[in-house]
């Protein structure tokens, strides 16, 4: 995890208003003014095919605020779709225990993007359940639209990457006899970001390190070579039934590791800080809250 | 059936512009000249909690079209959620055949808006399977938005009623060992519709008979008295995970006798015809047609 990011795109919240702008070593240079007026947020973006026009209007300019004085948020914010893949790295279909062989295709889940919080926010575990697990994922977002999408040219649809700690609130996944839907739709247990990473080389996919840390210490580590679904096929897969268009996103699968496969199952609680981090994307860092203000 | 429906609103692409509006038993009033301003579409309108405010300018109007002179576009566009409650009738759970006890919380599992046409519109059946089935269910539309409603509560934050026809590619529900996922979201596999009736009164919702026809056979037919897990209850559930907020569509269970229940199992093909109908609500109707231009 030596060499620097890239400038990167990141949505955040400063002096009252959603913004979106470059990042880079130095800061966060914020193009709402600029550009605000053509795109409201990063969907938008992607859908104009702007990522190149935006890291060219940042360069050399200075920040507007440094990262610590902005409130990350979710990258995009409304995509029109939210995928998930299930059971995509070895051993995570053995954690399952139920004697069934590794499936001969991915698992898909939806979430919705408010069941998500943005970089260096707290994942909100609810007073339904102590139950609250960590996932890490790596994650693409579409740039180009499409159905059917070949192998071959599925990477020419990604536009960018970023992170996702896809938290779980394990006991309702396992609620109704199919579906993890509620499970995986707790408002803010998981997080997406920190930002995106434009896309333009395999070597940014094809085999790099994911590594998810609570509290300093490893959990899951893997090399997203060895998942069972790449992120070709995933891209092939998702466009055979629907399709694809700027913004989307597809979280593309978790490695071994996640509190429920240990005896007894270690949960996420107050206070625990979750890093996941991925070679040339970088590292989504979170915390733990209990949830606050439970509405009746 | 015979009771005449109230004047409801429909969302239809009519003179080059997708409009909404007021549907008698004349034709529809389009009230997009009037309100255009204020509401893109009926999501906007039931933000507002507008949907009086537009009955009420619709009264006493001239139609602008004819019913066969619109082409019905699903109500909402773009729901914030689109939630299914999957096996919520009595020998639902039996269909699957697999020895297991009804479960005691309801199977969830969520569309995409693009896997739906409208009222009147063609089903449209994929070149990858042959396994179309329609499902025919009951709709709610959330008008208040809320996290934990009570069930008590719960029929105040419904706003309106419709239908669906929660088409699914069979073979495709089961590629993987969860979720539904792939099977129920291949585009224009469903139809919800045809109009949104405003939500007033339990007796709307309590006890309607819900029946579904291909070619004018029955096929399902049952009662809403009879769902394992009633509207208030899954208001209720799904509201404990997720915020509810306007404009969210939540589609209710299907009764049993779906194709795949007959033996050999019966799937629909191009021509056929399937009608949804309940009491108070109206008759969804949908043509079926094989896909034309399968993009590589």
């Amino acid at each position: 995890m030596s060499a620097p990011l890239p400038p990167r795109l990141a949505a955040f919240h400063a002096n009252g208003a959603d913004r979106y702008g470059v990042v880079t070593a130095d800061g966060i240079i914020d193009l709402l003014p600029e550009f605000g007026h053509r795109f409201k947020g990063l969907k938008e973006v992607i859908e104009a095919g702007a990522i190149d026009e935006l890291l060219n209007a940042a360069e050399g300019r200075r920040p507007s605020y440094r990262e610590e004085d902005v409130t990350y948020l979710i990258p995009i914010a409304n995509p029109e779709k939210l995928i998930c893949v299930g059971v995509n790295f070895p051993s995570r279909n053995e954690e399952y225990k139920d004697g069934q062989a590794a499936p001969s295709k991915p698992s898909l889940f939806i979430r919705f993007p408010r069941s998500f919080v943005g970089h260096r926010q707290n994942l909100v575990r609810p007073p339904e359940s102590e139950q609250l697990d960590y996932e890490g994922e790596v994650t693409i977002v579409i740039g180009k639209g499409g159905r059917r999408i070949s192998k071959e040219k599925a990477y020419e649809h990604i536009a960018a990457l970023t992170l996702c700690n896809e938290g779980t609130i394990r006991d309702w996944v396992r609620h109704a006899k199919f579906n993890v839907t509620q499970g995986k739709n707790f408002d803010a247990t998981g997080a997406i970001g920190p930002w995106l990473v434009p896309f333009h080389n395999a070597s940014q996919l094809d085999d790099i390190e994911l590594t998810t840390r609570v509290n300093g210490e490893v959990r899951q580590n893997d090399r997203t070579s060895r998942m069972m679904f790449d992120f070709r096929y995933i891209v092939n897969y998702v466009s055979t039934f629907t399709t694809l268009v700027p913004g989307d996103v597809i979280v593309c699968g978790t490695p071994t590791g996640a509190g429920a496969r240990f005896d007894p199952p270690i949960w996420l609680k107050p206070g625990d800080v979750i890093e996941v981090e991925a070679e040339g994307i970088g590292k989504l860092v979170n915390g733990v809250e209990d949830e606050k203000n439970a509405i009746n």
